[in-house]
């Protein structure tokens, strides 16, 4: 049909195998090391994760089978729609197609329960009954307590206190979820505790709650943490999207030029862009382009080096482009991208010269989102902005060299639940901000006396 | 597929007219009347819509048209899925099968959009630049700003003041789709500015929005009002939900035994339940059930009457159950079931016989609702949960009965909106509240003298 917005899939057609990049990397990708730089074994992980999901992590596999259980879950939502955005194509006046999956019809609303449900379910058959994570603005905690409320665990979530106090929403959704969700600093950690004495009004911060849940998960047999994005099984988990999205270009006989995804831990991105990767390494001539915030600017700024994942260095160091684990992003609407570093699949991805990297400005980006919900209708969290910010750019582009490109986008989430991001945008009370020089290179001290990865 | 959860139309099953129950009743309904009792033709509502709608409104034919523009905005989200809640049978043990209609994929998250994009898009046809309307709490605002944009009108709403001040989000996602939307009573009247002169303290109303909605459609030739729910052209519109559902249980070789939507102005449950009261009528054996709460029980307990669609008396007098037009409801959380009529098709569909009603408590409607959202995985409008306690009941009847039913309701909206209701649940802030013998008796009051339809 000449006037189609939307490619299905029925249930039959979706994939039952997730697509492993590590398979395909034509140099491997460094491996985890501890403080001494020498390689860490599956052991060292098993406080915080189940066996299970170690091994997935460890894996090199190029297909793994996705558990019938999972796939029954992944039913509720999936598989999302792969939609061609023809109104906005029309109000650009470009002759590129631009696609985009659909992510935010899931019932948190983002790609996250793609992984939760995944991790839920292998923390459950290893016997596990509880886990933990820590939240910031609650995308993340909300996905989990939706997985494992269906899966059969409970769910603690440390949400960051600010957070807490000012955006009650994704709280109260987690409850709905029953998901036992509170501020951190808490009193049911010592590390919580600890804080709390010394800073009885901190505002709290993304390192302490991840304290407070490797804490709890380490400190009983029952529990374990999960964490949502940045590692290799939630890169792996993702790439139901991408497999979908190839399965859909084909029912139309279409293929893209360009794929585009936002970047913060790099989940997303990781999960459209791996599918699509794995062609481009056996020869397809396709872009492969994650954006980024100017002010968190990982992929495009930062260098590539070993570093832990959190502030408190309680995980081991990853190979990764990183901003120092020290580094504290600037309060940007799209929560979601600060994070100071980038998953080491798509690190290597990018040194492996199979992505490249943008970075874009928070104004531009509440521009697209604005004519986005004014065209396609549906109105997309702050971090989605960034990928349309960039299509738009890309269809721009097409626009002046007169060429039909075929574009395709995560669109990783809605924003019904960050419409103050909009109203402050309205209101004139954003601004743009990119990292200053001083800055970065202050926080990148804390990667001074840390081993180094391979040149 | 045993498994299966979702039954999915592609954008070519999509039906292509809407159905109008008007044409097959077996008794016609009255007609709409002045206060002398004299049925009104067209020109009588010409200064509040527009002349295509108002022949649609009055149109007795069975089938309509879909224009190809609506259509074409429909896709946006439409066909909607067909879902099999297999998850909450189990939780619940019945042997009946419990279907449903998807309606909160939409980009503001319920049904209203099927009447709001057809109504913005007649108007437009029409010639007319600007609509107006009231909105309580914000859903049916935000539906009319999301079709006004897409449509190409300007879109001006009257939002109730204490639901202006008190829920400022749905008042951004207006804001998103270029509504522009105002504290009712507002200074941008003639009857707002008097209202605040008296009252400059007043929390607003349903009543006074409409009066003010009303004024600024009568007073400028390029603007119209639009309704979002009772009138005969928004059954209509809704229609596109029941017959989506008829071919989606042709699909499977499935025919349900009882179809349940919740009612409140009566769109939703009609939009669902009509098409099959044309089967009924036809000689098939299905029971058809309307749900509302026990404290606006417009269709259980209310008279059959004219009366006027809003408190100022400004429409014309409609044949339908009411509970008299002073009447104010309870603030329950389920803001779109707070109307003192019913529409005067589903009243009459109750009069032929067709349809049957329940009314439902709060809390239950909240019980089943955490069930819903704990097994099913979307979090529900508070609305939608009368459908679902219903549904409930209808399965554990089931149970008892060792019968395997099937059982399809409407899941009118998602209440990502509407959190508050369940904090307040949780929190053991609600209760339980029928509408009072006395209190009914008083605002009945207000019907005296007015004409009375044929027994």
């Amino acid at each position: 049909m000449s006037d189609q917005i939307k490619v299905v899939l029925t249930e039959d057609e979706l994939p039952r195998q997730w697509y492993n990049l590590a398979a395909d990397f034509t140099n491997p990708m460094p491996p985890p090391v501890d403080m001494e730089g020498n390689p860490i074994g599956p052991d060292a992980l098993a406080p915080v994760f189940p066996m299970n999901l170690i091994e997935q992590e460890m894996c090199t596999d190029r297909w793994v089978d996705i558990p019938e259980e999972i796939l029954g879950l992944y039913k509720i939502w999936r598989p999302t729609p792969l939609y061609r955005a023809r109104r906005l194509e029309k109000a650009l006046g470009t002759p590129a197609k631009i696609y985009y999956k659909n992510e935010g019809v899931s019932p948190p609303g983002s790609h996250k329960p793609n992984t939760a449900v995944a991790q839920a379910w292998y923390n459950k058959e290893f016997g596990i009954k509880r886990l933990t994570t820590e939240t910031g603005a609650g995308q993340w905690g909300s996905a989990l307590s939706f997985a494992c409320e269906l899966i059969g665990l409970e769910c603690k979530i440390f949400m960051v206190r600010i957070s807490f106090t000012q955006k009650p929403f994704r709280k109260m959704m987690m409850r709905v979820w029953g998901g036992d969700c509170v501020a951190s600093p808490s009193t049911e950690t010592e590390v919580g505790r600890k804080i709390l004495e010394e800073m009885p009004d901190t505002p709290g911060s993304l390192g302490i709650a991840i304290s407070e849940a490797l804490e709890q998960a380490v400190q009983r047999e029952d529990t374990r943490y999960a964490l949502g994005s940045v590692m290799n099984h939630v890169m792996l988990h993702q790439t139901i999207i991408g497999l979908e999205a190839k399965a859909q270009f084909e029912k139309i006989g279409e293929y893209p030029d360009i794929v585009i995804g936002c970047a913060g831990g790099g989940s997303n991105f990781a999960g459209l862009a791996f599918p699509f990767a794995a062609d481009k390494i056996a020869g397809k001539d396709v872009r492969i382009v994650a954006t980024e915030p100017t002010a968190c600017p990982t992929l495009t700024r930062a260098p590539y080096a070993y570093d832990s994942g959190d502030v408190a260095m309680m995980t081991p160091l990853l190979p990764m482009h990183t901003l120092g684990h020290t580094f504290v992003p600037a309060p940007i609407h799209a929560g979601g991208l600060r994070y100071h570093g980038m998953a080491p699949m798509v690190s290597h991805a990018l040194r492996e010269g199979l992505i490249e990297a943008n970075s874009l400005e928070q104004l531009e980006c509440y521009e697209s989102a604005v004519l986005w919900a004014r065209t396609e209708g549906f109105i997309p969290a702050p971090e989605t902005s960034h990928a349309i910010a960039q299509a738009i750019r890309e269809a721009k582009q097409a626009k002046e060299e007169g060429k039909e490109k075929v574009i395709v986008m995560n669109w990783s989430g809605h924003g019904l639940m960050d419409l103050t991001g909009y109203e402050a945008f309205f209101d004139g009370k954003l601004s743009d901000y990119s990292l200053p020089e001083e800055l970065m290179a202050r926080s990148l001290q804390s990667l001074e006396g840390l081993p180094k990865p391979p040149a």
